[in-house]
């Protein structure tokens, strides 16, 4: 039985940093759930909210608990709340759709007009506990082990991005190797796709994407880069494009590295407006585009459950440390320094 | 029986202009078709050639008769030709693709990567007869009249970029009204989309927009162009946008108009990269954007030919003056004018 | 403001027949809506329910109040509805699904496992007011009249069988003219399809699809039948079967004038086992067959509201009597003789 | 180079058996190239040829050398084949479609309607030579070993059946573990599928279904089954079913495993009409069915070679043993006794 209050990560004020506070344990609604955070995930968007950069300043209204990434027991449950029961391991989509508008009504929830998104708009799971609308609520296969289920959030991102067109014998490049470019790799081969070019400026990530499966790690700024994908594909280029990294240039070259017909995935996030060769790289290509947010409610969490129980994702090597709530200035500091892997919070840990 | 030459309109030297010449009729292969012209249509790449700019600088070598829009009655066939037979009426997808390349091995032929243009990359139909492969020979159902069967190479674009994606019952927007943004008008409406709303810059054709089945036809200059399309969509934005300007500007507002989840099918061509916004108007709404080049071969000839059996679609707006072969300097003048709608040349009229 | 009791059909006992009853007006839960119906519709269904057929004995636990096809004005809403008022016109998708299962999570939920049909497996609509899920509500547009309102739930069952695989430029097969063929018939139409074939033995019903929108409206028994199905279409069969009949004979039927690789989609309801040339029609036909269960939730309302404000669908010819709740027995009668249209309830029509 | 005269294996006269025979090596026309078959393997329709069935009576015309799995090397090239050259290895699609019908135009020429088979319309592989022409040969990667090489044929059904649909974390049924069976268990897991569960009446098969990555080998006769396959998947029953028997209860049973909204996808042949619950497998179902011919032409062989390279089959369970062409009789009499394996003919190996 929980008491009344706990302790939450919090953004207390419109600057960077963060702090420890004592809250309140959160009140739950009739079709809520209350889950107490056995695992929290740090993502790279709570690193611009706790260094406070422009996209923060426009979207987070301090105080707020925030952590979107995490798994957990179930705690309490509303009186509305069906075939869910206080023990069960569980994670969620934080992504909290309406359910009225247009796209929720011709089954596009995750494009949702009236999104949501728990632990920006409303608190998170840098706490003890978190409430979760019950239909979010995503039960964990009990052959899923507790660090890889507290990164489904991101993983889902990289399973929407693989499987958002044909995968299975089609050549791949993916730009840019951070954490979701590197579960995109293991995620494409996983799903039988043919040869990966994985490119990435950082020596190490490229290290670790052939260690995820990437057939070729290269580096953006080889001046072969493209002869060697061509080569490697019978002179077309790749049939799939996976963009994981959001920098303009990498945009352009996956866009060049694709062969006419392909198909191009974006998922990364770029920072500004960006110029593109669309006549030679989109309209005279013939190419196709996915713009990926988010995870598909709830194919993608069907798909990335299966790959996880079959044992085809092998996740450990993007794992970094574990660490208590109140360390978060080292974790955000690893995190900032570039190298460190998921790091994961584990919050009231004194209490298991 | 035909004689041994005949007239032909081509390009001679690399600079503005063409000339009439009396050259021998093109000789045919085992698997060719000879095919007597009828009708030629100009197509803006024809005003590019005779204005000579700087793409077709890079890609044209003179002398070459061009000219790609057409129909005709076949004159002579090949030794091995097998299902044709001289007299019947034709046109012709003038995009002759491989047949080895990857994506002419999984269904892709129209974005061939070793595509030959006839009338760009080779002896075109602005002459009293053309040399076409016989796979790429379409004949014509009689229900279809002859100017009608003379557009059926833009009529095609206009086709594949509406049917693309999903149609009926979606709502529309169509950046640019020229001929195949007019076309693509009266397609879009034939198959059963919803609201249209069009954007041109010129009052003329924003007519002949509304005439051709759009519901609005906005200046795209207009401050309140977004707000009325908002409204008309239940605040969404339209679920597919059909863009045919290639103007970076009209491209931008195209995106800004579709809402969340929705296709894009991008036909009109820019002369120079555009600047997208890629997050807010791809990647976050959840886009997909499809490249649109040439016909699909030949999914698209079997649908268009079903539309215009069924007088789905009143073309009649769109054409201009009928003029013979040697009045081009007349035709070129019109057409760069900008108020001409099709033009048609009736090549060796005076032997029918 | 409404008094405490209604006029209600009911299904009273295990038998033939219905009774009319006074009964409570629904109470009505947190999450649903109060509708007063102005406009009930009979299917074919209900019929079945009437006569007492082996399904209803199986399915139907009386008492009942049945009917599943109606618009109304909204009377009261529950504390918890969004979105909603008092006095908006409104039909609903009386199939309630559960949220929970594989389908419901996956975009399926038209398939739900848990499935709950208001009229079937709860008190329905023939009365002067029908309690109904607030999520289940489909407001209605202001262009659509009354008595097309009445009928949306078997219109979505035919646009939903049309629009389950492409359709513009397709040749069409529609095996079984009732009122859902019909309906099919003017649906492909308005979606750009190419040549209809319509099949039914009953003379009148062939006559009226061809006024629908059928090119050829042909008796099954007709010896010529395939001959002349297969010279409308180059020899080839018909790209797409929708068959709307449910009888064995014709089921083999439509599959034999499918074509190679064409489409076919099964509304129509089998009493019995199917014996099917499933080598021959199927598997070495590359067919792809599609069973069709209601309507897409809710892209088959969207699409059906786009083409019924567009003016798209002329339906008139569609419908039978109108008439008091109370005038029951006439309107089985004139359904169960098989001339009569879509039969109208109107429900409480002393108090308008 | 080739004498005049090879070894082949015919079918001489309508009736039961072949006969090694002494004859011309083929003349090739100029689009054609000749093989020099190195390994051949034995299909199931051979032994109905062997063997004279029904179906062998009304499609053969003897005298014909038959077989159609094959690799070799090419020999000779005709005039005007390009991108080929004696020397290299290759496969052959020994579907020869027309180019002209509805189906070619359209995408789909794996389901022509003037089809020709090698092997079964036209002389095969069980000989020295092979006619084929250029188009439809497919060069070997140098990773794929020869024995792989010579059952790219049937690899190709299971690839073309698993591949019909999606099947990254889909759970699946596959109906009749024969060697077609066998193979899509080790396909659909190559994808990225979830759980698979095979059924088969031999016990032979069973075990060797778990060896090629089945989770579950169920015996169909076993009372429990559906109870086994729902509770395995959530009480849904599977996503996907891959029907490889053709036996009518195999199908009718793998129809009742398919939950609600999956896929069915059919390459089994069935000798005589099946009866089937379209109502309760189909409709209600709203189930999508795919029957299964060939391979998609060349989209299959791309998926199969990328799956080939990268080593994620292994097919060596499925070989049985290698023999001259001579020992044909062998060869049946160990396919007729139901458990060989694929065995090869390795024609004219004494020259090698």
């Amino acid at each position: 039985m929980p008491t009344s209050t706990m302790q939450a990560l919090r953004k207390m004020r419109p600057e960077r940093g963060a702090a420890i506070e004592k809250i309140s344990i959160p009140e739950i609604g009739p079709t809520d759930v209350l889950v107490r955070v056995r695992a929290a995930s740090i993502c790279g968007t709570d690193l611009h909210i706790y260094g406070w950069d422009p996209w923060s300043a426009s979207r987070i209204h301090p105080p707020l608990t925030f952590g979107h990434e995490f798994c957990g027991v179930i705690e309490r449950i509303g009186s509305e709340v069906e075939r869910l029961k206080p023990g069960e391991f569980v994670s969620a989509e934080m992504h909290v759709n309406c359910g009225h508008c247009r796209q929720c009504r011709v089954g596009q929830p995750h494009v949702c007009q009236n999104l949501k998104i728990i632990g920006i708009d409303q608190n998170g799971c840098f706490a003890e506990f978190v409430c979760i609308p019950a239909r979010n609520i995503w039960k964990i296969d009990p052959a899923i082990p507790e660090h890889y289920a507290a990164i489904l959030d991101p993983l889902g991102n990289a399973v929407h991005t693989v499987l958002s067109g044909e995968i299975a014998g089609q050549t791949v490049a993916v730009t840019g190797c951070g954490p979701i470019g590197l579960m995109a790799i293991a995620v494409a081969k996983a799903c039988g796709c043919d040869t990966i070019f994985a490119t990435e400026v950082n020596p190490h990530r490229r290290a670790m994407a052939l260690q995820m499966g990437a057939d070729e790690a290269l580096d953006p700024t080889s001046p072969d880069l493209l002869d060697r994908v061509r080569a490697g594909t019978g002179g077309s280029g790749v049939d799939v494009l996976l963009e994981m990294s959001g920098h303009p240039s990498a945009i352009r070259q996956g866009f060049q590295m694709l062969r006419a017909g392909g198909r191009a995935s974006l998922l990364g996030i770029p920072s500004q407006p960006v110029t593109l060769d669309l006549l030679g790289d989109v309209i005279f290509k013939g190419a196709t585009v996915h713009g990926i947010f988010g995870r598909r409610m709830f194919e993608t969490w069907v798909q990335m459950t299966a790959l996880l129980k079959a044992h085809k994702l092998n996740l450990e090597p993007l794992f970094g440390e574990r660490m208590p709530l109140d360390r978060f200035e080292d974790a955000f500091r690893l995190l900032e320094g570039g190298l460190a892997g998921k790091v994961l919070f584990i919050p009231g840990n004194g209490s298991r």
